[in-house]
């Protein structure tokens, strides 16, 4: 076998995404697969609590997390169509961060926060998986594998084809359209706390609509109408109160203060939101 | 800036405790954060699944886990105040332990397991927080950086100015009265498993009452009445049988064997409890 | 005391499975434990999200995880009787990796997994768990420190009398009858994505019905009857449609393709299941 080529960047740790959950033992057997190729490598667990086939919040976590990562190889695993033709690929980002996972549009988001995908490779070589893959456990046989050797040094070159980075499959980007005095957008994630991220960004809102942080604003979601005044933390209105916060990624959120917007509302990913001036006509959700 | 004073204790590891959850990003963010700035640091869990805001068990749970630590920095998130003017703050144990958080009540009991707290310093130093910290994540911008600074040998001088220990925040001391021949408590925790934790220390009791495990006490945990056995194991009864059993802590604990306790009876952290000598008068549990 | 006999394999770290849950401190207490003891030495998680005092489901986690990992120390709580008679124990397989918990049949198929057993001892001496263990969390204190000391080096005939192996508890064998023309079996686990794994080995299948990939089957669960497509791949039928599927250790089990076979045919673990060739009589699940 060639020796690997000289890398530029080391890499820190293996982080770890998946939706395996962890009542199972499918995240300590990639772990154990791990340790016997990378004895010493550290793994560190984004998320094994993404729920079975969530590719957007996957996507989410994944974008958010790595940001604040060191150099490192990402291994990623929500993989609702193991074992067909989708591909398996290591994707390294400009930044010299590796990304493990399948073709599927849960790498690209968090490739882009990294520089976005300097090139890509469709993992074939035999000697770098398991031999006789399963048809449903690509974690174990090609993903986790493929991580812990990059991890030591081999080059992404040497898993098999390169692909164009362009040819990467995406998720749908979300709805964000700003119509002057109002915008128009949807709820992209909702966390454990029941905060409700929308796809306006707190920056965009100022622009588009004029207004700061301690504003008051109109808020539909479907067939919800309310004002909210917009503030930089939850506590700036009282322990139950709604309001509209600037959120720790950047985006604009409905939430309760010390409460569950999405529990309190029923909000879900997808619904379609409005936000704008108070005072005017009542927006229409539907466009 | 000025060197790091001599430390005396070297610190072990970086223990963690939140509310954050596993399903989303948090708990990652703040792992990155500290890889970044203590490389090589361990980060023990201590726990991620506090419910969203729940102080007192998270205290507790604090509490009995850095009892079996080593001296280590303790970072522990329970937040519903972040970005009002609750402070972040830095504990000292008299052993040496750090505890690193905010100052809302969450820190102390497990100060005091490590010696009480020796020294605390409100943490404002913008050159080892994040300088544009967010008015929600505080995990990431203030607490994690000041964990790891902390663990790779800052002193907690560097962090910002002295407060005097006893003007930190405390939770509520829990109920616990001796009559005589009963004593009243309440609920102060449940596990995983159903048993409720009482705030009466199974020594006290035995002091209190004059009675010893075997003994059996007639218990009153609100509207029911009920009579049960006193061991030191669960399994002293038959299976899906009550007992009072002393815990791994030294409490107190309403149990069943094999089965749990506040599934079947539905009760709940706060609730008052009665355990006397039997065959007296019903205890009256709202005294 | 005497100095520990010299060791032929070393130790990677030690994996820890456990009832124990993450809203607790127990997870967080035993890995204190372990690391004052034995510092330095990695924990490698398995699950400690297994159901309160489910052996079944932990001994098969267990046994499917241990398979990939480095010869290491298994550290394995699931005790429904902790306090009792029931046995603490180490018991070492042939390649060397060690196992260490409660007698009750949790680590036997594991330990046969490495080998099988080629030791056993009862834990206890008392210079080598806590002195004065508590009867209701043997997990801090019995096996927390054996599995530490075994880590750093005691050898297992340290720690108590040695039991012939063949007297080690162990589990029920599932139900796998072979009638030619059908087979009977069980569910013996359900994972998060709700597939449900059976007692037949999809090779026994294979020889018994003289079918391969590709076939349909009848399959009776009970009172329900359908037939199935045989696959190694989810992806191999539509989305929502069910199959029979190959999965990752080589057992036949019923699923749906991005869908849960448990939660859609509500069937559980022990469930009697019956898989055969298609257009003869209905099986009958009872025999």
């Amino acid at each position: 076998m060639a020796a690997a080529p000289a890398r530029q960047v080391s890499l820190d740790c293996i982080t770890f995404l998946s939706d395996y959950g962890l009542s199972d033992e499918f995240v300590a057997v990639c772990k154990g697969v791990i340790r016997r190729i990378a004895p010493g490598m550290d793994v560190l667990d984004i998320s094994h609590s993404i729920e079975p086939f969530d590719l957007r919040h996957a996507s989410g976590v994944l974008a958010r997390a790595v940001a604040y990562m060191p150099t490192a190889v990402h291994l990623a695993i929500v993989d609702p169509t193991v074992g067909s033709a989708r591909r398996p690929v290591i994707v390294q980002s400009r930044d010299g961060s590796v990304f493990v996972g399948p073709d599927n549009g849960l790498l690209t988001a968090a490739a882009g926060v990294r520089g976005g995908p300097k090139g890509a490779w469709h993992i074939s070589n035999p000697h770098l998986v398991s031999p006789e893959a399963s048809g449903t456990f690509h974690g174990r046989d090609v993903f986790a594998p493929a991580a812990a050797h990059v991890a030591v040094g081999r080059a992404p070159e040497e898993f098999g084809d390169e692909i164009p980075p362009e040819t990467l499959e995406r998720l749908p980007e979300p709805l964000v359209v700003d119509h002057g005095d109002h915008m128009h957008g949807e709820v992209v994630d909702v966390d454990r706390f029941g905060n409700a991220q929308l796809s306006i960004r707190a920056e965009s809102l100022a622009v588009a609509l004029q207004v700061r942080p301690g504003a008051s604003l109109d808020a539909r979601v479907c067939a919800q109408g309310f004002q909210v005044p917009w503030y930089d933390h939850f506590s700036a209105v009282e322990v139950g109160d709604r309001l509209l916060v600037t959120d720790s990624s950047g985006h604009a959120a409905l939430a309760i203060n010390q409460g569950s917007f999405a529990g309190a509302s029923g909000v879900k990913v997808g619904d379609r939101v409005v936000l704008g001036l108070p005072g005017r006509q009542p927006y229409d959700c539907s466009l």
